[in-house]
C-alpha cells in the first residue's frame, strides 16, 4: 500500500482538495466554490465532507493532511491569527476544529509558503533545496525555502517581499510605507499604472494592460518595463542577501514575462554581482494555482511522522 | 579537564589568536601585526607559532580551531577563494597548510559570518538563534544566523548587505550598481559625504565627521541623518524578508549611534509593519573587533565532533 496525503487550499473564492502520492501523483482532486459569508463553521463542514469523499476515492495509507491558509497562522497552536480574505477566521483554531471530525494528523501552512514548498517538490524547484518564491497578485507575497524547509521567521511573517522598499520615494502603500515592491510590481500596480497611461479606455485589470502591450502599445509596454525594473531591484537585493540558487516568480502577470523579464534581468545584473558571478537562476514558477495545494499535501510527507511511516512501508516491501 | 578551542582572526593588519573555553572564558590571547607582503607562507608559520604558544599556555582538552578569513572561502575544501585584503591568498588551501603543522581539526569561516556567530555566542545575540549582523566599515558586510548556524548560501556569498540597493538612482558603486547600501552608510560613505559638506577642513575619516557632529555642527549631523536613513531602508527590507527577532550593527561608526539611530528607526518603523507589529530588536553589537575572533573559536564547539567530545567530558565528571 502506497502512502498518500491530502492537501487543502483554502482560497478566497475556491476550496480545493487533493489526495497526492509520494511522487506527486494525484489520486483524486476536488474544487468547489467557498462561501465565507457565514463564518468558519460551514467551511469546516465543507472541508470535512470533501476530505471524506477524497479519502474514500483514494487507495493507500493516508499519512495526514496539510492546509494552506491565506493569512498569518500560529503553526504550533493550529490557529489562524489573521486572514484578510477569510472573514470570521481571525483567531479560529482551524486545525483542532477539522481534526475533531477527522482523525488525521493536520498541519497548517501559510499559502505562499505552501506554494514555495509545492514548487520545490513538484515544480520549478525540483533540483534545489533553497529557493525563494514571489507571488504577484493583488499584493506580493512569497515564501523562503531553506534546506528544504519553510523559513517562518520569528512570528511567521518571513517572506513579506511585497513590502520591501524598492523606490524610497515611490507610491504610497496601505502599510504606511512608500515605494513598497507591491505598489510597483503587483497585478494591482500594473492596472493602476495602466490607468495613468491614457489608453482611451477604462482599465480594470493587469490583463487589459497586457493585451494592449501585445497589440504593440508602447505605453502599455512601458508599464511592464517599470514593473520589471521594480521587481529586478527587489530580486537583486534578495540575491545579495540570500545567495540562493533559484528565485521563482508566479501569479497572474506571468504571461507578460516577455515584457517584464528583460528590464527585470537588466536591473538584477546591474545590482547583484552575486547573480553575475554565479549564474543564479530567476525563473517562472511552473505549478500556477496548484503550487499551494501541492505544497499543503507535501507537509505530511515532510514531517517526522510521515517519514517514519514511509520507511516502515519501505521495509514492508 | 575542560574543553577549549582556539580562534584565529586573520585581519588585514593584525593576526589575533585566542584560546577560549565553553562559556566564553578566555584562557589566553595574542595579537601581533600581520605582514602580508611575502605571501601566505610566513603567515602560516606565524599562525602555527602563535597557536603552539597559546596551546602551551592553556589548560584543557583542545577541541579544534576556527579561522576567520576576510574573503570568500570554500569551506568544504578549506580554501580561500578570494580575499582583496590578503594578497597572495587567492586559491590558497589555508586549512591543509596550517593542519600540516598542527594536528588539530580546523574549520574556516568568513570573518563577517564568524562575527555574527560570535555575537550569538557571547554578545548581543545570546538569547536568540536567529539574527543578522551588519558590519559598517570600508564597505558593509554581514552575516546571517539561522537556527544557530551561518547561512552560507549557494556560493558562500549570503549576507552581502552592502550591495543591497537602497536608493535606485543613488551613488555609483565599484560593483557596477548605483545606490548600494555601502555607498550611503559605510564609514567610507560617511567620510565621502563629509567631504561634500564644506566643513572648511580636510575630511579623511568618518570619525572626523562624528567629532564635528558632537560639536553641534548641523551639516555633520545631517550626514548621519542621511546615513541612518539609508541603513533603515535596508534593515526594514531585511526585517520584511526574514522576520528575525534581532538585527545587530557593528563597526567603526557605532559611537555615532545617537546621531544615526533615530532617523534609522524612523525609516524602519515606516517601512516594516513586521517591525512595528512584533517589537523586533535592532541593536548595537557588543563585542566590537572581538566578535570575529570569538566566533571563529565557536566553530569547533558547534561542530558535531566537538559536541561529541563535550558530552563525553560531561559524562566523565
Amino acid at each position: 500500500m502506497e502512502p498518500y496525503s491530502i492537501g487543502v487550499d483554502l482560497g478566497g473564492t475556491n476550496l480545493r482538495v487533493a489526495a497526492i502520492g509520494p511522487t506527486g501523483n494525484v489520486l483524486e482532486r476536488v474544487s468547489v466554490p467557498a462561501n465565507y459569508e457565514h463564518g468558519p463553521a460551514p467551511i469546516v463542514a465543507q472541508i470535512v465532507e470533501i476530505v471524506q469523499h477524497v479519502r474514500s476515492h483514494s487507495l493507500g495509507v493516508l499519512l495526514g493532511m496539510g492546509i494552506g491558509v491565506p493569512g498569518y497562522i500560529d503553526i504550533d497552536a493550529g490557529v489562524v491569527e489573521g486572514a484578510a480574505n477569510l472573514p470570521g477566521f481571525e483567531n479560529f483554531p482551524i486545525r483542532d476544529e477539522v481534526q475533531r471530525h477527522l482523525a488525521i494528523p493536520i498541519l497548517l501552512e501559510n499559502d505562499a509558503n505552501a506554494a514555495a514548498l509545492g514548487e520545490m517538490w513538484l515544480g520549478a524547484g525540483r533540483n534545489v533545496k533553497n529557493l525563494i518564491l514571489l507571488t504577484l497578485g493583488t499584493g506580493i507575497g512569497g515564501g523562503i525555502i531553506i534546506d528544504g524547509k519553510v523559513l517562518h521567521g520569528n512570528h511567521g511573517m518571513a517572506g513579506e517581499f511585497g513590502h520591501m522598499t524598492v523606490i524610497p520615494d515611490g507610491n504610497p502603500c496601505g502599510c504606511g510605507n512608500v515605494g513598497c515592491l507591491e505598489k510597483h510590481a503587483s497585478a494591482t500596480a500594473i492596472a493602476a499604472m495602466g490607468r495613468m497611461m491614457h489608453f482611451g479606455k477604462e482599465i480594470d485589470t493587469a490583463e487589459q494592460v497586457y493585451d494592449l502591450a501585445l497589440e504593440g502599445n508602447t505605453r502599455a509596454q512601458l508599464v511592464f518595463d517599470s514593473m520589471g525594473r521594480a521587481l529586478g531591484i527587489a530580486i537583486a537585493s534578495l540575491i545579495n542577501a540570500f545567495d540562493f540558487p533559484l528565485y521563482l516568480i508566479s501569479g497572474g502577470p506571468l504571461p507578460a514575462w516577455n515584457f517584464f523579464a528583460p528590464p527585470m534581468f537588466a536591473e538584477i545584473k546591474k545590482r547583484s554581482f552575486t547573480y553575475v558571478r554565479n549564474g543564479t537562476r530567476v525563473e517562472k514558477a511552473l505549478l500556477g494555482a496548484d503550487a499551494g495545494l501541492f505544497g499543503a499535501a507535501y507537509l505530511p510527507f515532510q514531517s517526522g511522522t510521515a517519514i517514519l511511516i514511509s520507511s516502515a512501508l519501505a521495509q514492508e516491501k
